[in-house]
Protein backbone atom coordinates (compact mmCIF):
# COMPACT_ATOMS: atom_id res chain seq x y z
CA UNK A 1 0.00 0.00 0.00
CA UNK A 2 1.72 3.69 -0.96
CA UNK A 3 2.53 5.96 1.72
CA UNK A 4 -0.16 8.48 1.42
CA UNK A 5 -2.79 5.88 1.41
CA UNK A 6 -1.84 4.46 4.94
CA UNK A 7 -1.45 7.87 5.86
CA UNK A 8 -5.18 9.62 4.69
CA UNK A 9 -6.54 6.31 6.20
CA UNK A 10 -5.28 7.22 9.79
CA UNK A 11 -6.21 10.77 9.06
CA UNK A 12 -9.29 9.53 8.45
CA UNK A 13 -9.73 7.19 11.66
CA UNK A 14 -8.40 10.55 13.45
CA UNK A 15 -11.32 13.00 12.41
CA UNK A 16 -13.19 9.61 13.26
CA UNK A 17 -11.97 9.09 16.79
CA UNK A 18 -12.16 13.07 17.85
CA UNK A 19 -15.57 12.91 16.74
CA UNK A 20 -16.44 9.84 18.63
CA UNK A 21 -14.78 11.89 21.79
CA UNK A 22 -17.12 15.07 20.99
CA UNK A 23 -20.03 13.22 20.78
CA UNK A 24 -19.10 11.24 24.02
CA UNK A 25 -18.24 14.52 26.10
CA UNK A 26 -21.52 16.04 24.82
CA UNK A 27 -23.96 13.11 25.44
CA UNK A 28 -22.26 13.15 29.42
CA UNK A 29 -22.29 17.03 29.47
CA UNK A 30 -25.95 16.90 28.50
CA UNK A 31 -26.78 14.60 31.64
CA UNK A 32 -24.97 15.98 33.82
CA UNK A 33 -23.54 19.24 32.70
CA UNK A 34 -19.56 20.14 33.20
CA UNK A 35 -17.80 20.39 36.39
CA UNK A 36 -13.89 20.78 35.96
CA UNK A 37 -10.96 22.96 35.77
CA UNK A 38 -8.51 21.13 34.20
CA UNK A 39 -8.66 18.65 30.74
CA UNK A 40 -7.45 16.02 33.18
CA UNK A 41 -10.91 16.33 35.48
CA UNK A 42 -12.98 16.78 32.86
CA UNK A 43 -11.98 13.64 30.89
CA UNK A 44 -12.12 11.69 34.91
CA UNK A 45 -15.78 13.61 34.85
CA UNK A 46 -16.79 11.70 31.25
CA UNK A 47 -14.38 8.62 31.44
CA UNK A 48 -12.06 9.45 28.54
CA UNK A 49 -8.34 9.01 29.16
CA UNK A 50 -6.76 11.67 29.77
CA UNK A 51 -3.87 10.95 26.99
CA UNK A 52 -6.96 10.57 24.52
CA UNK A 53 -7.84 13.97 25.08
CA UNK A 54 -4.83 15.18 25.37
CA UNK A 55 -4.18 13.85 21.53
CA UNK A 56 -7.46 15.73 19.91
CA UNK A 57 -7.79 18.88 21.95
CA UNK A 58 -5.03 21.20 23.11
CA UNK A 59 -7.28 22.65 26.80
CA UNK A 60 -10.32 21.88 28.63
CA UNK A 61 -11.36 25.61 27.03
CA UNK A 62 -10.90 23.69 23.26
CA UNK A 63 -13.17 20.55 24.42
CA UNK A 64 -15.87 22.38 25.80
CA UNK A 65 -15.90 24.96 23.31
CA UNK A 66 -15.75 21.91 20.52
CA UNK A 67 -18.59 20.05 22.33
CA UNK A 68 -20.92 23.10 22.64
CA UNK A 69 -20.03 23.82 18.52
CA UNK A 70 -21.10 20.82 17.86
CA UNK A 71 -24.09 20.37 19.70
CA UNK A 72 -25.07 23.45 18.45
CA UNK A 73 -24.35 22.55 14.88
CA UNK A 74 -26.72 19.17 15.38
CA UNK A 75 -29.86 20.94 16.99
CA UNK A 76 -29.74 24.10 14.44
CA UNK A 77 -33.10 23.70 12.56
CA UNK A 78 -32.18 23.28 8.86
CA UNK A 79 -34.57 25.75 8.00
CA UNK A 80 -36.39 28.45 9.77
CA UNK A 81 -39.78 29.87 8.51
CA UNK A 82 -38.92 33.20 7.52
CA UNK A 83 -42.09 34.81 9.41
CA UNK A 84 -40.71 33.46 12.61
CA UNK A 85 -40.16 36.30 14.91
CA UNK A 86 -37.12 37.26 17.19
CA UNK A 87 -38.64 36.18 20.26
CA UNK A 88 -40.27 33.06 18.80
CA UNK A 89 -37.11 31.89 17.82
CA UNK A 90 -35.70 32.14 20.87
CA UNK A 91 -38.57 30.40 23.13
CA UNK A 92 -37.83 27.56 20.48
CA UNK A 93 -34.60 27.32 21.24
CA UNK A 94 -35.35 27.77 24.89
CA UNK A 95 -38.15 24.72 24.35
CA UNK A 96 -35.25 22.86 22.80
CA UNK A 97 -32.71 23.33 25.61
CA UNK A 98 -35.00 21.71 28.24
CA UNK A 99 -34.56 18.31 27.28
CA UNK A 100 -31.02 18.79 27.94
CA UNK A 101 -30.53 20.94 31.10
CA UNK A 102 -26.80 19.58 31.03
CA UNK A 103 -25.93 21.99 28.11
CA UNK A 104 -27.23 25.36 29.30
CA UNK A 105 -25.04 24.71 31.92
CA UNK A 106 -22.50 24.17 29.75
CA UNK A 107 -23.42 27.52 28.05
CA UNK A 108 -23.53 29.38 31.01
CA UNK A 109 -19.84 27.50 32.20
CA UNK A 110 -18.82 29.17 28.97
CA UNK A 111 -20.22 32.09 29.21
CA UNK A 112 -19.01 32.52 32.77
CA UNK A 113 -15.34 31.58 31.91
CA UNK A 114 -15.59 34.19 28.63
CA UNK A 115 -15.56 36.91 31.21
CA UNK A 116 -12.78 36.13 32.72
CA UNK A 117 -9.12 37.11 30.87
CA UNK A 118 -7.40 33.60 31.38
CA UNK A 119 -10.07 31.62 28.58
CA UNK A 120 -9.22 33.71 25.60
CA UNK A 121 -10.42 30.69 23.02
CA UNK A 122 -13.94 31.01 25.03
CA UNK A 123 -13.92 34.30 25.25
CA UNK A 124 -13.67 34.33 21.31
CA UNK A 125 -16.02 31.75 21.17
CA UNK A 126 -18.79 33.24 23.08
CA UNK A 127 -18.56 37.10 22.26
CA UNK A 128 -18.65 36.19 18.02
CA UNK A 129 -21.93 33.70 19.08
CA UNK A 130 -23.30 36.82 20.52
CA UNK A 131 -22.83 39.02 17.44
CA UNK A 132 -23.83 36.57 15.51
CA UNK A 133 -27.44 35.60 17.18
CA UNK A 134 -27.72 39.69 17.85
CA UNK A 135 -27.39 40.26 13.85
CA UNK A 136 -30.07 37.35 13.67
CA UNK A 137 -32.72 38.38 15.96
CA UNK A 138 -31.64 42.61 14.39
CA UNK A 139 -32.72 41.45 11.28
CA UNK A 140 -36.16 39.77 11.99
CA UNK A 141 -37.17 43.14 14.19
CA UNK A 142 -35.95 45.27 11.14
CA UNK A 143 -38.36 42.81 8.95
CA UNK A 144 -41.11 43.30 11.70
CA UNK A 145 -40.51 46.59 11.31
CA UNK A 146 -41.02 46.68 7.43
CA UNK A 147 -43.90 44.95 7.69
CA UNK A 148 -45.61 47.59 10.45
CA UNK A 149 -45.98 44.62 13.32
CA UNK A 150 -43.43 46.33 15.22
CA UNK A 151 -43.01 49.98 15.96
CA UNK A 152 -40.34 51.72 13.94
CA UNK A 153 -38.77 53.92 16.99
CA UNK A 154 -37.11 51.04 18.47
CA UNK A 155 -33.65 50.47 17.58
CA UNK A 156 -33.71 46.46 16.14
CA UNK A 157 -30.07 46.01 17.81
CA UNK A 158 -30.92 46.99 21.23
CA UNK A 159 -33.76 45.19 20.97
CA UNK A 160 -31.56 42.18 19.72
CA UNK A 161 -29.92 42.08 22.31
CA UNK A 162 -32.54 42.50 25.08
CA UNK A 163 -34.12 39.47 23.64
CA UNK A 164 -31.01 37.32 23.40
CA UNK A 165 -30.53 38.49 27.17
CA UNK A 166 -33.97 37.41 28.30
CA UNK A 167 -33.61 34.09 26.94
CA UNK A 168 -30.51 33.42 28.22
CA UNK A 169 -31.09 34.30 31.72
CA UNK A 170 -34.51 33.10 31.65
CA UNK A 171 -32.96 29.59 31.11
CA UNK A 172 -31.01 30.05 34.13
CA UNK A 173 -33.72 31.21 36.36
CA UNK A 174 -35.82 28.18 34.80
CA UNK A 175 -32.74 25.48 35.67
CA UNK A 176 -32.83 27.06 39.64
CA UNK A 177 -36.77 27.14 39.86
CA UNK A 178 -38.43 24.87 37.68
CA UNK A 179 -41.40 25.35 39.36
CA UNK A 180 -41.70 28.78 39.28
CA UNK A 181 -39.92 30.54 36.06
CA UNK A 182 -41.89 29.73 32.71
CA UNK A 183 -39.17 30.71 30.32
CA UNK A 184 -42.05 30.68 27.63
CA UNK A 185 -44.60 32.52 29.52
CA UNK A 186 -41.98 35.18 30.06
CA UNK A 187 -40.72 35.43 26.97
CA UNK A 188 -44.51 36.14 25.36
CA UNK A 189 -44.94 39.38 27.43
CA UNK A 190 -41.67 40.63 25.01
CA UNK A 191 -43.64 39.23 22.02
CA UNK A 192 -46.42 41.97 22.96
CA UNK A 193 -44.37 44.61 21.68
CA UNK A 194 -41.98 42.82 19.07
CA UNK A 195 -44.68 40.34 17.39
CA UNK A 196 -43.74 37.72 15.50
CA UNK A 197 -45.79 37.25 11.60
CA UNK A 198 -47.69 35.31 13.31
CA UNK A 199 -49.08 37.27 15.95
CA UNK A 200 -49.43 40.09 13.55
CA UNK B 1 -8.46 39.22 83.12
CA UNK B 2 -10.86 36.75 84.06
CA UNK B 3 -11.28 34.45 81.19
CA UNK B 4 -14.07 35.16 79.29
CA UNK B 5 -13.14 38.76 78.32
CA UNK B 6 -10.07 37.01 76.78
CA UNK B 7 -12.60 35.04 74.75
CA UNK B 8 -14.71 37.94 73.48
CA UNK B 9 -11.47 39.98 72.48
CA UNK B 10 -10.20 36.94 70.38
CA UNK B 11 -13.97 36.44 69.44
CA UNK B 12 -13.98 39.96 68.40
CA UNK B 13 -10.87 39.91 66.51
CA UNK B 14 -11.35 36.68 64.76
CA UNK B 15 -14.15 38.65 63.65
CA UNK B 16 -12.82 41.93 62.56
CA UNK B 17 -9.91 39.53 60.64
CA UNK B 18 -12.44 37.79 58.94
CA UNK B 19 -14.04 41.33 57.83
CA UNK B 20 -9.87 42.12 56.47
CA UNK B 21 -10.25 39.37 54.26
CA UNK B 22 -13.57 39.22 52.85
CA UNK B 23 -12.62 43.56 52.16
CA UNK B 24 -9.66 41.93 50.81
CA UNK B 25 -11.06 39.39 48.26
CA UNK B 26 -13.83 42.09 47.30
CA UNK B 27 -11.54 44.40 46.40
CA UNK B 28 -9.27 41.93 44.52
CA UNK B 29 -12.33 40.48 42.88
CA UNK B 30 -13.87 43.63 41.71
CA UNK B 31 -10.27 44.24 40.36
CA UNK B 32 -10.04 41.18 38.02
CA UNK B 33 -12.59 38.74 38.43
CA UNK B 34 -12.55 35.48 40.25
CA UNK B 35 -10.73 32.26 38.29
CA UNK B 36 -9.83 29.87 40.73
CA UNK B 37 -11.02 26.26 41.66
CA UNK B 38 -10.18 25.70 45.12
CA UNK B 39 -10.19 27.29 47.92
CA UNK B 40 -5.92 27.62 47.77
CA UNK B 41 -6.21 28.74 44.01
CA UNK B 42 -8.64 31.47 44.98
CA UNK B 43 -5.95 32.54 48.33
CA UNK B 44 -3.17 32.46 45.42
CA UNK B 45 -4.98 34.95 43.53
CA UNK B 46 -6.34 37.42 45.80
CA UNK B 47 -3.12 36.98 47.83
CA UNK B 48 -3.80 35.47 51.16
CA UNK B 49 -2.58 32.35 52.75
CA UNK B 50 -4.00 29.42 52.27
CA UNK B 51 -4.23 28.92 55.90
CA UNK B 52 -5.54 31.66 56.96
CA UNK B 53 -8.18 31.23 54.49
CA UNK B 54 -9.03 28.01 55.93
CA UNK B 55 -9.32 29.61 59.57
CA UNK B 56 -12.46 31.69 58.36
CA UNK B 57 -13.82 29.85 55.42
CA UNK B 58 -14.72 26.32 55.28
CA UNK B 59 -14.58 26.40 51.31
CA UNK B 60 -13.74 28.16 47.73
CA UNK B 61 -17.58 28.45 47.74
CA UNK B 62 -18.42 29.96 50.95
CA UNK B 63 -16.15 32.69 50.36
CA UNK B 64 -17.37 33.40 47.58
CA UNK B 65 -20.65 33.88 48.38
CA UNK B 66 -19.53 35.70 51.55
CA UNK B 67 -17.83 37.99 49.46
CA UNK B 68 -20.86 38.33 46.92
CA UNK B 69 -23.17 38.50 50.01
CA UNK B 70 -20.90 41.09 51.91
CA UNK B 71 -20.52 43.18 48.43
CA UNK B 72 -24.86 43.72 48.24
CA UNK B 73 -25.00 44.55 51.45
CA UNK B 74 -22.90 47.04 50.64
CA UNK B 75 -24.05 48.60 47.61
CA UNK B 76 -27.49 48.21 48.56
CA UNK B 77 -29.17 51.74 48.69
CA UNK B 78 -30.48 52.26 51.91
CA UNK B 79 -34.27 53.89 50.66
CA UNK B 80 -35.16 53.32 47.09
CA UNK B 81 -37.73 55.45 45.95
CA UNK B 82 -41.16 54.01 46.23
CA UNK B 83 -42.05 55.35 42.68
CA UNK B 84 -39.08 53.61 41.10
CA UNK B 85 -40.51 51.00 38.57
CA UNK B 86 -39.19 47.60 38.03
CA UNK B 87 -37.24 47.79 34.93
CA UNK B 88 -35.76 51.34 36.45
CA UNK B 89 -34.37 49.60 39.49
CA UNK B 90 -32.50 46.65 37.68
CA UNK B 91 -30.94 50.07 35.21
CA UNK B 92 -29.78 51.64 38.02
CA UNK B 93 -27.84 48.53 39.50
CA UNK B 94 -26.08 47.99 36.05
CA UNK B 95 -25.37 51.52 36.19
CA UNK B 96 -23.76 51.09 39.27
CA UNK B 97 -22.09 47.62 38.07
CA UNK B 98 -20.59 49.20 35.48
CA UNK B 99 -17.95 50.32 37.57
CA UNK B 100 -17.24 47.07 38.90
CA UNK B 101 -16.47 44.96 36.14
CA UNK B 102 -14.53 42.08 38.30
CA UNK B 103 -18.01 41.68 40.92
CA UNK B 104 -20.33 41.20 37.48
CA UNK B 105 -17.72 38.32 36.77
CA UNK B 106 -18.21 36.96 40.38
CA UNK B 107 -21.50 36.96 40.11
CA UNK B 108 -21.56 34.93 37.05
CA UNK B 109 -19.27 32.80 38.30
CA UNK B 110 -21.53 32.24 40.98
CA UNK B 111 -24.33 32.05 38.79
CA UNK B 112 -22.88 29.28 36.33
CA UNK B 113 -21.69 27.13 39.70
CA UNK B 114 -25.09 27.26 41.24
CA UNK B 115 -26.75 25.41 38.43
CA UNK B 116 -24.48 22.18 39.18
CA UNK B 117 -24.78 19.91 41.71
CA UNK B 118 -21.74 19.83 43.18
CA UNK B 119 -22.07 23.69 44.71
CA UNK B 120 -25.03 23.04 47.21
CA UNK B 121 -24.12 26.16 49.27
CA UNK B 122 -23.24 28.46 45.93
CA UNK B 123 -26.71 27.05 44.40
CA UNK B 124 -28.93 27.85 47.69
CA UNK B 125 -27.87 31.35 47.88
CA UNK B 126 -28.31 32.46 43.82
CA UNK B 127 -31.66 30.27 44.15
CA UNK B 128 -32.46 32.31 47.32
CA UNK B 129 -31.40 35.39 45.74
CA UNK B 130 -33.01 35.14 42.11
CA UNK B 131 -36.80 34.40 44.42
CA UNK B 132 -35.79 37.97 46.27
CA UNK B 133 -35.11 39.63 43.43
CA UNK B 134 -38.33 38.15 41.59
CA UNK B 135 -40.48 39.21 44.70
CA UNK B 136 -39.34 43.07 44.83
CA UNK B 137 -39.94 43.51 40.88
CA UNK B 138 -42.76 41.40 41.15
CA UNK B 139 -44.44 43.85 43.86
CA UNK B 140 -43.20 47.33 41.90
CA UNK B 141 -45.09 45.81 38.30
CA UNK B 142 -48.41 44.95 40.68
CA UNK B 143 -48.01 48.83 42.16
CA UNK B 144 -47.44 49.80 38.23
CA UNK B 145 -51.03 48.07 37.72
CA UNK B 146 -52.90 49.29 40.75
CA UNK B 147 -52.67 53.01 39.77
CA UNK B 148 -53.04 52.10 35.92
CA UNK B 149 -49.06 52.57 34.27
CA UNK B 150 -48.99 48.62 33.13
CA UNK B 151 -51.66 46.15 31.28
CA UNK B 152 -53.99 44.59 33.96
CA UNK B 153 -53.05 41.09 31.98
CA UNK B 154 -49.41 41.16 32.69
CA UNK B 155 -48.76 38.82 35.39
CA UNK B 156 -46.11 40.32 37.84
CA UNK B 157 -44.46 37.59 38.28
CA UNK B 158 -43.63 36.50 34.65
CA UNK B 159 -42.58 40.27 34.31
CA UNK B 160 -40.73 40.39 36.97
CA UNK B 161 -38.28 37.03 35.70
CA UNK B 162 -38.41 38.58 32.48
CA UNK B 163 -36.46 41.35 33.97
CA UNK B 164 -34.56 40.01 36.28
CA UNK B 165 -33.33 37.71 33.19
CA UNK B 166 -32.60 40.92 30.97
CA UNK B 167 -30.63 42.82 33.46
CA UNK B 168 -28.24 40.21 33.45
CA UNK B 169 -28.13 38.66 29.99
CA UNK B 170 -27.53 42.71 29.01
CA UNK B 171 -24.73 42.85 31.61
CA UNK B 172 -22.84 39.85 30.52
CA UNK B 173 -23.11 40.95 26.22
CA UNK B 174 -22.01 44.55 27.75
CA UNK B 175 -18.72 43.18 29.52
CA UNK B 176 -18.09 41.28 26.46
CA UNK B 177 -18.38 43.87 23.67
CA UNK B 178 -18.75 47.45 25.68
CA UNK B 179 -18.94 49.09 22.75
CA UNK B 180 -22.10 47.73 20.94
CA UNK B 181 -24.14 46.53 23.83
CA UNK B 182 -25.63 49.23 26.07
CA UNK B 183 -27.49 47.62 29.06
CA UNK B 184 -29.77 50.84 29.79
CA UNK B 185 -30.64 51.58 26.43
CA UNK B 186 -31.64 47.96 26.04
CA UNK B 187 -33.47 48.06 29.26
CA UNK B 188 -35.73 51.20 28.54
CA UNK B 189 -36.75 49.26 25.74
CA UNK B 190 -38.36 47.11 28.61
CA UNK B 191 -39.78 50.00 30.11
CA UNK B 192 -41.63 51.22 26.99
CA UNK B 193 -44.29 48.27 28.31
CA UNK B 194 -43.55 48.15 31.91
CA UNK B 195 -43.51 51.99 32.92
CA UNK B 196 -41.85 53.28 36.13
CA UNK B 197 -43.63 56.20 37.90
CA UNK B 198 -41.54 58.68 36.34
CA UNK B 199 -42.77 58.21 32.96
CA UNK B 200 -46.29 57.46 34.01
Amino acid sequence: MPEGTEQRRSYRKGIERRQQILDHAIDQFAERGVDGASLRSVGDAIGVSHAALRHYFSSRDELLVEAYREHERRVQPETLPATEGAVESMAQSADRNRGIPGLVQLYSTLTSDALQEQHPLTREFIRARFSRVRDELAEKIAEGQRAGRIAADIDPRDAAALVAAASDGLQVQWLLDPGTVDVRRSLELLERFLPSGSAG
